[in-house]
């Protein structure tokens, strides 16, 4: 399937010029990306339908909006690397990977109305509501990081809107495409959304507790630079008042050796129970996803392919 | 018709949270702006339907667009004040003014597709197709501003693009919106263009050569920034080198005063001729608009408005 993708992406024609504008495009929806949405996409086409090539311009939209955000969310985050590469604003410049992200942006929408199905308001809606979304959980990420204190609820809500509304989005819009029941429809997005929470809460977890030789990033990673993670706020949230006061000063303390930060905030994390805090709530959303799963009015063999792909996925860094 | 669309614009709902993502995306659509392509979208509807306001999403939509490209440009050239207000991305800030302009772009795509019509799916191509092609002017206009050559013709297809076609866009828009025949949609997208192209050549004129009670700004800006206009490209192209050399070291000298540098440039342009070529060639886009209107199957009173709105468009700062 994954080849399948960067067969179609390869062979999307841009314009030659302006060059400024179509090379950076061109070089952020190169290789190294997992085609996690696209591949979501086409999977839930499959469970309906077989000609699969017919939602591929769909899964090409999606996976263009996907990069698409990384590039502006890069510029925000003036983030230098990105898978291995330097990000657009570094290797060209900031109006380049506004103005190329722009119409990235329009692209995908191109892409996704190029997908012939019966149900394309419907496809389209979703589409155009979830990306609002992102923008929104974008959003609220950003508001977060200047703030002291964040409810753990409206972090789960920021990581539901910034992640995995886009990752429930490409679930459904394969199920429309194919013209699956509306019930099912909104049963695989309900599905792809916990999913979605629950990678997203693991990612967080696997920073701290993962093990580095398969993690394949450095551990503590978001401890050294301060991020307010579902750790970091349930932590802040839970802690008594010395531990609170305790992590946030290690949090800004500049001085501090990275290791010697890392232990200690770690250390705070064991002693208010934080790893058995973070497990219970990835396996609530991974149970709740399964039982979602388990409601799918399919028959198991059809339909095994969607627990694959969320036992993959789950499975992906542990 | 302006206070139909400033009464619609006022009557969007936004989501009152996340607020730094919505305020910012309100204050870019608040007044000030003259609605240039809604009402000519509206117009052209008017020409073969009157229930105009099953135009009206659509005409929202391109309004949100063209606010968004304001948005992002002013970002990108830095700009610090639009209609005599704080641009956004001064008064919150950069990031903000990407994001926001992010959501704009795809609230404007939902605006559009709440327009009911039967031709939907070319309203949103010539929308989405426009919009890539503003990107590509956009581009165009950044790179120009860093060569020492540009070919007169280059420079009308910048302008064509970021400027017209979206002109074009809103005109044929209300034409599909309304349903009216293939050819008329084409000719009215044709003579849009040509008004839109001999409207920015007009603003070039009118910076150098404009009278500065009717102008409404300052004479001679275009020259103090150095901007690549249809006057400085035109004389850059046309003169001898002499003529040449003297325009170049004119336009990067920064010690000479600011009369005293209108004056000097504006003196190469006369003896070149400059203020005849570019009024000549206003004219031409003109009158070719004129021919496309006459074509136009239509009875005279019935599409006189769409005269009328060329006229007051050109008319607006002689």
């Amino acid at each position: 399937m994954i080849s399948k993708i960067n067969a179609a992406l390869d062979a999307l024609k841009y314009p030659k010029q302006p060059r400024g504008l179509y090379e950076p495009i061109k070089y952020a929806l190169e290789e190294g990306g997992k085609r996690v949405r696209p591949r979501l996409l086409l999977l839930a086409y499959s469970l309906y339908s077989d000609d699969i090539e017919r939602a591929m311009p769909a899964a090409i939209g999606i996976e263009t909006y996907h990069n698409f955000t990384l590039l502006h969310d890069d510029v925000m985050d003036n983030a230098e690397m990105r898978r291995g590469r330097p990000t657009v604003h570094v290797k060209w410049d900031q109006n380049t990977a506004i103005l190329s992200g722009d119409v990235m942006l329009m692209l995908a929408l191109r892409y996704v109305s190029e997908c012939r199905c019966k149900r394309w308001a419907e496809l389209r809606d979703v589409f155009i509501q979830s990306c609002i979304e992102v923008g929104e959980g974008q959003q609220y990420d950003m508001n977060f990081e200047k703030r002291d204190e964040v409810a753990v609820d409206e972090y789960l809500e920021m990581i539901r809107l910034k992640t995995s509304v886009l990752v429930a989005c490409a679930a459904k819009m394969g199920a429309i495409a194919a013209n699956a029941p509306e019930e099912d429809c909104e049963l695989i997005y309900a599905f792809a959304e916990r999913i979605g929470i629950a990678f997203q809460l693991q990612d967080d977890y696997l920073d701290v507790y993962g093990d580095p030789a398969v993690f394949g990033k450095k551990i503590g990673g978001d401890i050294l630079c301060g991020k307010k993670t579902y750790l970091l706020i349930s932590a802040l949230n839970r802690g008594d008042e010395g531990q609170r006061m305790q992590l946030l000063s290690l949090i800004n303390d500049k001085n501090i050796g990275s290791e010697d930060k890392i232990k200690a905030v770690t250390d705070i994390y064991n002693a208010i129970g934080i790893p058995e805090i973070c497990k219970n709530a990835i396996e609530a959303y991974y149970d709740d996803a399964r039982n979602l799963y388990e409601t799918l009015p399919l028959p198991e063999n059809k339909k095994a392919p969607l627990w694959a792909w969320a036992s993959e996925l789950m499975e992906r860094k542990k």
